[in-house]
């Protein structure tokens, strides 16, 4: 999945990074699509379940943190652009099986350069949260798997993972 | 790893996130070290390594964002405390074998509360920028296992991961 | 002033805060108009009329504050998009009679949605930082009456406060 | 409430706004309670309740927003000293009669100054993302009476309001 | 170089500080230039470009600072407008005889109002941060010659410098 | 001035920028005073006193950006500490023969670390904040002479500039 014969686009020619010049392409719309787990024990797992009708819904609070970290992905990621996204959503699936929490998260904007690392900071930043709401309980979590699942709207061509 | 009859300490009695009292804990010199992956091609892996001499040091800007979002973690973490951090550290192993580059974060602070999150963010922020940094060239790449390695200085004992 | 039949646009269908999808609206001239009051001593509102030429502009420095947090609204309401102002100015009235400070604050922008929360950010925070310039002499201070008074330019219609 | 023969402490003799030095105060356990209230219509007020459950908690995002701004208060507040809080939490009363919501906001430190702007802080902005929740089904909301409730632990005495 | 006639126009009819309307300005593409010099003694310049290949790109940290700081330029000086920037650099030059390093940025967006405050702030901080790494070795650096060295896109007019 | 002997501590062995480690090092009560100077047009200079009482005070809104961007150096400068300040102020004088704005910030802390950052940010963007206060009317300004003047309580000793 590596394009050949293209460089490093993040670097002048002092071998410094710079932040990519976009001003001559186009607006499009653009969405991406990131996911990303969180493994923890059975137990944690269930206390997840359980917690959130009475005691506290831990993946509300990852779901704020992703959304609101996916705002200030130029703040988080040095050579990012400034975009004004205009929509952030994430979503969670509980696997009891093999105990994890898979994220999933959608960006939208308009905009002259893509959102794939808006979609990755929200995944990984609700990973994080999800990680520090039960660290108490439980500290052989493990984050993992965070990758891009697609990404279309762009002038390179449209993005989809293949399903391994 | 999940430690029984403890519950989540992040939830009021409303079942709301809250910042949880740590002020009547004893301030004691804390540190935590995490660790976590960056999947890319073997091609990616010969690029990085290649480029930081002549082109640009992808893990030079990644070590700065790790250490940058290392101290604003309570702004990324809805739940965490603000702390004064008096020291960060990352180092970086390329693997050519496994094309992985595994990154490893150690953070130190003199605190009423520990700092794990400040390393596992700080880990997880430099591989998002690693991502970033070579993602014109590699859209295939994945982030995984960020996990906890070692805490030491806290109340609750010393934690340190058995290697699996 | 309900409306009925609609719904909170603010959560997804798993029932956790979403932002809002806005990319299919159209860019149009937005502007909205906020108050508030701070409600002092009649002490303190001498002090702040007098303090003026001599000894220090109590409202100019909450003029800077809730312009300043007018611009980062998005970084302090969960669900705010981040948008790129194209103006923002604030005005004070001074209420001898019944010792309050009434604050207005406008805000303009060309964008895919409003800005009611920036122009009520800036009321809120301008009005906190009168409260934190006066509280070392006055500490019955109270906030209130925040509340929107004007919103013109979106898809959903004017709206004008019929006032009490 | 106001104390004659103070002065306003936040200038310099310019006539500028200063951070107050309190190098020489000594570090005590501090603590502050403030509230404000949501005024909102029947039916707003009755959504919310009904929300909670099946659709999604606005109070729940609200109590977020309220502690990760508590966190920044002095980034929002031009004056305030940057702060280690060691705790915060939030509270919430629905009084269906007059149909507000009432906010309360605790916060803790250990500090040579106070907290009271944190908590008006994590009260105003917990009030603010009420209003953005709920701004699509009632435009006709307001914010009031926001104020302390109590301060304890500062060299000037504790201070509390009383209920009138 | 003073424009006669004209008047400050950041501030409002009260005396004020406002952030200028612009929203009946059209959006045009805009670029600025701006440039800096950090005077050190000839060893602290002997030492920077000796570290680079072995131990340590003190200019490569402060390329990276430079950028990010443009990027929040509206939240460091009040008045500015939030941008959305889209491509920004850095170029450093070591004068050996006079023992100084010359920055310069520059910054593009499309946009209506200009960044000439984004140029002027990545050079600043970048300046800073080369101060920050080298004050260790040499206390006795200077700041100086900050300065715009170009603009063009704005309905004001080109303005380029002259060289004195 | 420069130290002979020691090396750049900014850099950890392989060559990437670290925060230093300042854990070990004893708390102790920090001062530093750093200086700079805004060079404009004899106009300009007329008009920033004359504007002060009738139509805005430019170093106000400068004085405020001092001390706000003070609180933040940690975000600004990538390897600095967080570090809660519990004291700044700025002084400003105005040359009416040489046509410049000598700005003098002063920063207090009790920490393991210095404020000589932040007392240079403090001045850094408390002249950029003036510049763009300015700059419809005076494109040719210039920021220069921006130093340290004296840093006390450290353990490498006093710090007092050698006026030139």
């Amino acid at each position: 999945m590596t394009e050949k014969g293209q460089d490093f686009t993040h670097f002048n020619e002092a071998g410094r990074a710079k932040m990519v010049d976009v001003s001559k392409k186009p607006v499009t719309e653009r969405k991406a699509i990131a996911e990303g787990k969180v493994y923890t024990s059975a137990e944690t797992i269930n206390r997840i379940q359980e917690a959130k009708i009475k005691k506290g819904d831990v993946l509300g609070v990852a779901q704020i943190a992703g959304i609101m970290n996916a705002k200030k992905t130029s703040d988080i990621i040095p050579m990012c652009h400034p975009l004004n996204l205009t929509g952030v959503d994430l979503d969670f699936e509980i696997n009891d099986e093999d105990s994890y929490i898979r994220i999933v998260a959608e960006v939208k904007i308009s905009s002259q350069t893509g959102v794939e690392m808006e979609a990755l900071t929200a995944v990984s930043t609700a990973a994080l949260t999800i990680y520090d709401m039960c660290k108490a309980v439980d500290k052989g979590m493990e984050i993992g798997e965070i990758r891009l699942l697609k990404k279309t709207g762009g002038q390179s061509g449209d993005f989809v993972r293949e399903i391994d």
